[in-house]
Order: C-alpha cells, then sequence, then structure tokens
C-alpha cells in the first residue's frame, strides 16, 4: 500500500495526531495553511466521497464540528472553512478520503474564489431535470 | 427575517431546486462556479458549524454525497469540491449555514491554494494540546 495516510494511521509515518477514535483519526497539516489546519482521515482507505459510505461520511462530519468547536474555543478562531476534494481538477493529492478543517484569519494566504459562469434557461432546465433524475 | 435562504425556504423566493425532502432543500447556486454547482440548505435557520445540530449536519452531508453521486452520473464530471465556508473571513456571504457541491473541470476559473505556514515545534505542541483538550 503506497498510500501515505494509510501509512500514518498504520504509525509508519509520524503525525501530529489530535484526535483518534476507532474509525478516524484527526492530525495537523503538515503543510498548514494556518495554525490548527487539521484533516479528519477515516482509517479505512476510501478514495473519495463517492467510495466512502454514507455512515462513515457522517461520522467524519460530526469529528469535523468536534474540531471547529475545539479550534474556536483553543485558538479563539471562527471563521473555518470546511473542505472536502474529490480528483485532481479539485485539488485532491492524497487519493485517500480526507476534511480539511482550515482555519482562516485576516490577510492569511488561504484563496477560495471563483467568478461565476453563464447559463440559459434551457440549459439549467436540463441540468435540474439530470441532477433530479439521477439522485 | 431577512435571509435569502429563508425566503427560498419559503418560496417567497424562487429558485432552482433539484431536491427537496423534511429537513433540507438543494438548489443550483443562483451564480454557479460551473455548471452544477448545487447548495444543500437546512430548512431551519443556522447560522453556521457551531450552531447547526449534529443530526442535521450529517443529514446535509448524506445528502451532499447523492448531489456528488447525481452530477457524476448526470453530468458525468468526478471532479468535486465540497465546501463549507464559517465566517466572513472563510468567504462566507449568506449567514445560513450551507453547503457547496461544486463540480471541477479543466481550465475552469475556481481557485483553491494556500502556501503552508511555518509554525516552530514548541507552537506545534501547544496546538495540539489546546485542540485535544477543548474537543
Amino acid at each position: 500500500m503506497d498510500c501515505i495516510f494509510c501509512k500514518i494511521i498504520n504509525g509508519d509515518i509520524p503525525s501530529n495526531k489530535v484526535f483518534e477514535n476507532d474509525n478516524f483519526i484527526a492530525i495537523l497539516d503538515a503543510f498548514p495553511a494556518n495554525e490548527g489546519h487539521t484533516l479528519i482521515i477515516p482509517k479505512k482507505h476510501f478514495e473519495n466521497i463517492f467510495e466512502i459510505d454514507e455512515e462513515t461520511l457522517k461520522e467524519g462530519y460530526a469529528i469535523a464540528k468536534k474540531i471547529a468547536n475545539s479550534i474556536k474555543k483553543s485558538l479563539n478562531i471562527d471563521n473555518i472553512n470546511i473542505l472536502q476534494n474529490n480528483g485532481a481538477l479539485a485539488g485532491q493529492t492524497v487519493n485517500h478520503f480526507h476534511i480539511h478543517v482550515i482555519p482562516r484569519i485576516e490577510n492569511d494566504n488561504v484563496i477560495i474564489k471563483s467568478s461565476p459562469v453563464s447559463i440559459d434557461n434551457d440549459k439549467i432546465k436540463q441540468i435540474i431535470e439530470n441532477i433530479k433524475e439521477n439522485i
């Protein structure tokens, strides 16, 4: 297994752990966007949101909320991004599902932005029908 | 109530709905980063991840997974960001909890990036202890 997160979970690579239970670890990001930047990682290897089962996903986000609350209390930061990336085009660099909890402060070096695309009404109707039909 | 999402939920403002159940709606973002950009919104008004209860949070992310799966099937896009912003410094513009499901394509205009900050080992130890103690 060449997955760096699996190696961290197995203890083959050291990490800065802030939380652990039967199904998850939470560690400080090794390349933090800000102090307190934490990753929530399931112990079982799922590549992404498509692979992870619903129960494990829900537990991961419950832990993300706990970590966010703790960051608010311990670091006094209540501006936080909860980010989960799927696929290289979305910025996923480790192919083992993980949730970023990113504390935000004034004038930090995190950039999250987009400009809106224009979509005509017929196309919007088609997208709505397509998404509805495949849920 | 001056909340635009509460007005959408009440039907006072039109929206492009792709999903609805007792607790949530999912609508196309009015200023989409890409085609299929969807918002998952609880019907009850919670400001952010600190206010929302754990059960509602979990249901929201289960719905986000369903929407992501549907986007994969219907739009053939499997690069997706799942993003939830808390606070103005984190880019939250509507103060009613919501989860973004953002399909990503090559050369789109979404930017999500940061450069790592350097934190000395003593400070890292202190952060770990602080987060652990407050979970």
